[in-house]
């Protein structure tokens, strides 16, 4: 609570907690030792409100957290502080991308990092990986993922053998949901979730203050939810996936198939949309219907508190935001509705921050 | 625990709820002195396993509890012992559905329920009703349900004073899916689905061993959530909702308009289709698969551990029961389909047994 939301006091922090004053000030002496928090200057929370308190505060320096997120073309990596602050970044394109290369590109990528301060390199302990697809946090394997060859990859041990520091990997859209609940348009809520749009479509979704892992390993699966029988097949196989309508991809080859024109990239195909194109600016509503329809399947079922709509595909709201909200809005059932979405473009950096989030939540479980 | 798992031994107990033995034994000891629990005659686990230890057992008979299922032409009504096993039930056929003329008959019922047996009198001091729509738990009323002039209605303080009972209301599917949790096919689950399927199709969703209730009062809606944009209208006003195709009234409808006869009802498509015609089979077919397309959905979304779909829809599971199955396994992404559908065909009783239990767990909240 206090990394997203202090300084706050210790009759506070119990308020909210739901903890006795006893319990939060002896989980909290070992963390003043260590200097991960610190005292602020005491302060009357009221004139006349008795002896005054000091409020606690993490010492965001005490350590450093790297992340890099592992796309399909690129490494991001960056150092945060406790506090989730980016503090540098950097990426690196990859070249081949069988694990091998890309562990070994990635040790590199951390070690540049981390000589990039002192402080950095004296006082980095974790690092967290954040990849796309079927990810093993506790074994720290990655079971499956698009990049050619990754079917259990043991990708913790072989980067702690590297770089001698603890490793979390994690699935990149839970990642981002973790870093957003604990530090950013989450903080506060108890059920919360955020829903990436792009190449891929995910969603990572957050109950009683926890992200749903799911039972038989799977959940927050917005993209492989089935939204239309008269709709495309999807890589996973079913028909009328949310993905196989309104990824990036999807749209492209909608465009492709109804222009006759196969050379045509997504690049292509938005600036036929913002040129007025009906072909293109209908696959555009039709994802964005898609789009919307899943986000509101989510509601009805889970019930968050908010909904926050991130990734690449914010770049083309322009192009079909109004058919998301018409759609959520038509679809989402009662009550539900007053469910707010919230846009939060984030940066690819950003992905990597989730990484270090995983890193941080891996010092403090 | 020991209500749906019981006889436990103190340290089963506290290996099982990761509470330390001493503080199972402090939770115990009034619940003994009130006569809820009683001890077993004590028993050795293993040979030579040390001092024999006596198992807890819940004292069944210890109090009764009352439960009513308010459905659209019938009141259901039960009692129940502290294990949920139902002690007797009867039924009255609504007249007039007016609030005021079913609180009349449903105090009549439960005065005659009680008035069945001298100890259910004497040890019944909880009240549950089940009903579908919006209920406000907390609150005591119904704010909306299909039946006529049920607006805000203060369901629980009206009959609390008829009765002199603690009066417990709760949204029918979620009773359920709580009974079911403790007492049925989820006991021992921390993540578990109900389906109900039928005149309505909802479901209920337990995660962490909580039941979803939605930030906004919305969760579970499996019958509106929209997986055809060719699909019918719903009463909700979105287009393509599982229960505008599924239920058992749109099923009706689907075939009163391929074949031109308005006078069908339920009964003679469901005669229709076991006689071959295919209209009537395809709109079975047809309702199949968008429940089987919702139940993946919720199983892709929130992962749980099995689902069990209920309801008086199962009635008619040999015309769509197949189409279920194979939409479900087509839909369901990678691992999730390992999550097991279990059938389980409930009378309505069952119904105001959801009831009475959420009347045992306003007693053991
Ligand atoms: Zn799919
Ligand atoms: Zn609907």
């Amino acid at each position: 609570m206090l990394l997203g939301e202090g300084p706050l006091s210790r009759v506070e922090l119990a308020r909210r907690t739901g903890l006795s004053q006893t319990a939060v000030t002896k989980a909290a002496r070992p963390l003043l030792a260590d200097g991960y928090l610190y005292e602020l200057p005491p302060e009357r929370t009221a004139p006349g409100a008795g002896r005054p308190v000091s409020p606690l505060a993490v010492s965001a320096d005490r350590e450093f957290f790297a992340g890099v997120k592992i796309s399909a073309d690129t490494l991001y990596g960056t150092v945060c502080d406790l506090r989730a602050a980016m503090r540098t970044s950097a990426r690196r394109p990859l070249g081949e991308r069988t694990p091998a290369a890309v562990c070994a590109l990635l040790v590199e990528l951390v070690e540049e990092l981390l000589d990039s301060a002192p402080e950095f390199r004296d006082r980095t302990r974790h690092l967290g990986i954040a990849v796309s697809g079927d990810v093993d946090r506790p074994g720290g394997t990655v079971r499956y993922s698009v990049l050619p060859g990754w079917r259990d990859v043991p990708l913790a041990a072989t980067v702690a053998v590297a770089t001698g520091l603890h490793v979390t990997v994690e699935n990149d859209v839970k990642a981002l949901t973790a870093a957003e609940h604990w530090f950013g348009e989450g903080i506060g809520t108890d059920d919360f979730a955020l829903v990436t749009i792009g190449a891929g479509i995910g969603s990572g979704i957050v109950v009683n203050g926890r992200l749903l892992a799911g039972a038989h390993g799977v959940a927050g699966e917005l993209g492989h939810i089935a939204v239309d029988p008269a709709g495309p097949r999807c890589h996973c196989g079913a028909v009328g996936c949310v993905e196989a309508i309104a990824s990036s991809g999807a749209v492209r080859d909608a465009v492709r198939a109804v222009t006759g024109r196969p050379e045509l990239e997504f690049a292509d195909v938005t600036a036929l949309a913002r040129g007025g194109d009906p072909a293109a600016r209908e696959a555009f509503a039709r994802a964005g219907r898609a789009i919307g329809v899943g986000i509101a399947t989510l509601v009805n079922l889970v019930g968050p508190e908010r909904v926050v709509v991130s990734g690449e595909g914010l770049d083309t709201y322009d192009l079909f935001g109004v058919h998301i909200r018409d759609a959520y809005a038509a679809t989402a059932f009662g009550a539900a509705a007053a469910c707010p979405l919230t846009l939060r473009p984030l940066a690819w950096e950003e992905w990597a921050r989730g990484g270090a989030v995983a890193g941080i939540q891996a010092l403090f479980p």
